[in-house]
């Protein structure tokens, strides 16, 4: 078995012979994956019953139970994502601009490969084939990082993936390798040199505790803080709609609703009608004194409003202000997802605006916030990362960029001193 | 004075107060610099002679000297480059892409400012007016954190920049400040809840210190490791003419040539040559042993490779192939900039497919690398990063983006579960 290493160099050759194959080579490799999933479904799911038995031996929890279930519909779903992605337009190779600088000395900004990712995900078999997949569709090569829970699950995807790519490009040999024993997160957050993007997908404390150990760049959040802000003019009857959707609807994701904002002067009619609907399914609500003073709630602490409850728990404030409002949501948010329930239309437009998050929205559930919804096709994950790539992140947030610069001979001493050439830096269509 | 903590609160308000900021006031505050540095022209050359006198008291290595040097030349060169920034086109508020996921649920993508910058640099009092105006023109929050050695040129320089911009518009407050102290780097680098990104522009000591010490993603580059292959098919007096402006133009600057590497069916026709004209300039040559077979030159050890000389000393190397020349980029170059002399056309497309940098070039000198000559106006500097913004970054670099949603009370639960609706995924203009 390689070193983490040693894996890492291999994954970088294989950046190098993969970064410019051709479309039609990554995609055959794609539909040659989904096939391979379709033959060796009853495998898969086979080695993922021994994972399950082993977690409930283990006493694994039950959401992390419910995340690492792989069954015949989960399959099938996957391999319908993979038959969309080969659909998808190509992110890699397109001149982005195209600039003459002088007679004969063009410069071009191509999109290209990032090179080496690494993915770092717990449970979720999906996201596995989802990511590893992508990766591929957008000439990069990927070290896979997975669970001991999902161990034979793992696998058995890794080498369905791994088997079918190779079989259709030998260059494709080590694009995607699947690593296994326990130490090697750390050994592989160390290799700045050679893995050029980091991508973890599990708990909040997985991907702070991986934020703060390497050089290399990590794409992704830690916590999905949402809010919705109701507004003093917003129709209450949406508000009501729209706010039951955002917490209740699938409480347990990033871009579910953890803090609601009321405005002052709605709020006593606004609070009793969402409190009844919330109190239908159980939802706990925690408000500050003016909350309290118009519905039954319990005492919300400081630490509320920066919670990530992931669960049927609701923090509700009271504003005098849309003013107030945002700056609640800028100072205790995640800057991931946050929507305004307003009639007006410039209060709205100031909302998004103004918000810092990654997702602003407007008469709409937190809960669209989704690489799907979005139409991006599948997603790498839910970025809240100020640079590069932001929000819900699909195949562009795999793509980079590379200068090339073609002359004839051009040198830099002739355009300095007297006599001095000019740039003529004409775009270029 | 405020901690550093205290100031970057304070940037972090101001980012937010200035990230609309129409592009109107975010010009004439950028003439109102342009206008006050030359008022106070004098007194921030005054300014700078302390700082020199001080360099040469302390004994400050000449080449810091000459950097540190900030005369009415270059002050008419920073007003001359904030006056082409102000015509340059915005680079905030732009719909990237905008669709429609269903009737009445539109999501536009519409690049923002990254919110605050953390500039660290070592002299270059040039840098300090050319980075903190491209960030103002952005609409992004600048933390300037210059050297001991620039102390009054800087203090003259952000006094003036802070002035200027305040007489503007209020909201301005706090949009540029100037940190001071010398223990300041470590904790601006630990703030990384306030500040979004990291330009450090001095040695490659600096940066690497810099990249190793914060969770903050830092844009930039650590070495100019650059490279040129003379190929078989070259036309000789071209590869002459370039390789000497790679390496003698300006030898100290990062996207000078460091390393030659030479096809060995020509290297016995084009060493010669080129060693003869650099050895006009004193150019100190150090060779692989096919090298040192043909023409007078050092022995090349393995640090030679990757070693950044940013003076008139080069690596030479016979290679067997363009393939080894590639392999060699990849291996020990720093990603920079890399140029191919050939006068095949299918030779120059595989090196720029496959050599993986920022900027790859063919018949032309690496010197074409910078913001500059290639057309940006001014740059924040070059980045070997493989996320976010590559080679030469100018304005865009310092652009991101959110997504913006605006619904009619949309909510999830109607695109789930039997009669889901469904997503038009519609493209809009």
């Amino acid at each position: 078995m390689d070193s983490v290493r040693q894996a890492a160099e291999k994954s970088k050759q294989a950046s190098y012979r993969i970064q410019n194959l051709p479309l039609s080579v990554r995609n055959a490799a794609l539909a040659a994956i989904a096939s391979e999933l379709g033959k060796r479904k009853d495998h898969i799911i086979q080695a993922n019953q021994i994972d399950l038995a082993e977690g409930a031996r283990t006493g694994l929890a039950q959401p992390l139970l419910k995340r690492l279930n792989y069954d015949e519909v989960k399959v099938d779903e996957s391999i319908r994502s993979i038959e969309s992605l080969i659909a998808q337009e190509d992110t890699i190779g397109k001149v982005i601009s195209k600039m003459e600088l002088d007679a004969g000395l063009v410069l071009e900004k191509v999109s290209c490969p990032i090179g080496v990712i690494g993915i770092i995900f717990e449970s979720r078999p999906d996201a596995l084939v989802q990511i590893a997949t992508l990766c591929l569709k957008s000439g990069n090569a990927v070290l896979l990082k997975g669970g001991s829970e999902a161990r034979e699950t793992n696998k058995a995807l890794a080498s369905a993936i791994v088997a079918a790519s190779e079989s259709i490009d030998a260059r494709l040999k080590d694009a995607v390798q699947l690593l296994s024993t326990r130490e090697e997160i750390r050994e592989l957050l160390a290799l700045d040199e050679l893995v050029d993007l980091i991508i973890p997908r599990g708990s909040n404390e997985l991907v702070r505790s991986i934020q703060s150990s390497t050089r290399i760049p990590v794409l992704g959040h830690a916590a999905g803080v949402c809010h919705t802000y109701v507004d003093e003019d917003a129709d209450l009857e949406m508000a009501v709609r729209v706010c039951y959707d955002a917490k209740v609807q699938y409480p347990a994701v990033c871009n579910a609703m953890e803090t609601l904002l009321v405005h002052q002067s709605i709020a006593s009619q606004f609070l009793p009608r969402i409190a009844a609907e919330y109190a239908k399914v159980k939802v706990e609500l925690r408000g500050d004194q003016a909350t309290r003073g118009m519905i039954a709630a319990g005492k919300a602490t400081e630490a509320d409003w920066s919670a990530e409850y992931n669960d049927l728990i609701l923090a509700i404030k009271v504003v005098p202000s849309l003013q107030e409002a945002i700056d609640h949501i800028n100072r205790y948010g995640s800057h991931h997802t946050d929507s305004i329930i307003t009639s007006d239309q410039a209060k709205a437009k100031q909302f998004m605006d103004l918000v810092d998050s990654a997702s602003v929205m407007w008469n709409a559930s937190t809960r669209f916030a989704d690489g799907y919804r979005y139409g991006l096709g599948a997603e790498v994950g839910i970025s809240t990362n100020k640079t590069h790539a932001r929000g819900p992140v699909g195949l562009e947030g795999l793509a980079i960029y590379k200068y090339r610069l073609s002359g004839e001979g051009h040198i830099v001493a002739d355009y300095a001193g007297k006599n001095a050439k000019h740039f003529t830096h004409r775009k270029l269509a």
